[in-house]
């Protein structure tokens, strides 16, 4: 059940999306963007047509295969098993896990604290300290971590998994006026990825649904 | 670089740590656990000693293999991958994305939205709806995916990684008082896998560091 172009319902600015379509670009993915706006109509991915298809009510969702996955990671995985070449995962399992620890600790233990829909739980003026925190002290910690797993990259000298998450994050960090100051290689890090022509057409400057005031 | 028993850094009653207690005892893996106390002494996760070990300052962290892995998912994927059998990953790529997409739900869409730093912010008042909106808005997603993927467990009639997050996650929402009555699906499998000895034994009221009085 090949059904032509796997479909991305995406959000520009959402970093869960732009893992994904990181992922698309290294892999070679040609595939078709179905904006889901976060915000206007009071949000799109609220509507019945997209509940269906997520009803987690988020993106990205990718259509593809006959399948829709929700959740980045899972996509990217799934991806990365059906579609090895370049590798997203080391092929030591010592360094998959190191990629995995790193790639989880940024989407369950940073991104969901600092997301539009807790954002908006929290009220207008506690958003900013709340996203600060939420975001330095998870890297604090990855910061420490990367000192023993990165090499050019978060493990090592090539792009995996945990970099898709890692330049998003850092992205986010910059939106919420977060510090870098204290976590060089996380900086030194995102400058490298940033660099992969990957990131840059995959980033939230060149989206079909990036507001012109905001492409580059 | 085998260095004797894997060693659990563990809290009786954190559901991230169950996931894997689940994962080790039906893969047949001895272990010792180093009780982590999350509430004394002002939270033993945050000693130097520990952050050296996991610099997130959470548990679950299994010293395995002469590695050290945080993060429950990274962890059961380790696992999965070093010790193979009984499999927590269908073989089939359709359905490993099925059970990477609930795991991944329920493990960055639910529970850090609920664990305890969340609920320290949030304030004392606000903790119990603020733990039930988060707790029900993902059951609600999840009952919907559950109805097209589950069979007598989450994914077809195999106990798979997205199980080990299921009943974790039903005891968190039993603890914050969620009526499950809206969630025949979730309630009926979890009831299943309580049955089941993995689940038992590695039970936060069983647990070397489970308080006399939540004993059973």
């Amino acid at each position: 059940m090949q059904a032509g172009k796997p479909v991305l319902y995406s959000y520009f600015r959402s970093s869960c999306s732009w893992r994904v379509r990181i992922a698309l670009a290294l892999k070679g993915i040609d595939y078709e963007t179905v904006p889901i706006n976060l915000i206007k109509d009071g949000g799109q991915q609220f509507s019945e047509e997209f509940q269906t298809l997520n009803p987690m009510k988020q993106v990205p969702a990718l259509k593809i295969d006959g399948l829709t996955i929700g959740q980045s990671l899972a996509i990217i995985e799934y991806l990365e098993e059906t579609r090895p070449t370049p590798r997203l995962l080391p092929q030591d399992p010592k360094k998959r896990a190191s990629v995995r620890m790193i790639s989880d600790l940024i989407t369950s233990g940073i991104q969901p604290l600092q997301n539009l829909s807790v954002l908006k739980q929290v009220g207008q003026e506690n958003q900013l300290p709340w996203a600060q925190k939420a975001i330095s002290s998870g890297f604090n910690a990855l910061e420490q971590i990367l000192q023993s797993t990165a090499g050019k990259y978060c493990v090592g000298d090539e792009v995996s998994m945990a970099d898709l998450c890692l330049a998003p994050q850092v992205a986010n960090a910059e939106r919420f006026k977060v510090d870098l100051t204290p976590y060089p290689t996380i900086n030194n890090i995102n400058k490298r990825l940033l660099a992969l022509e990957a990131f840059q057409v995959s980033h939230p400057c060149r989206q079909p649904d990036t507001p012109a005031e905001m492409r580059n």
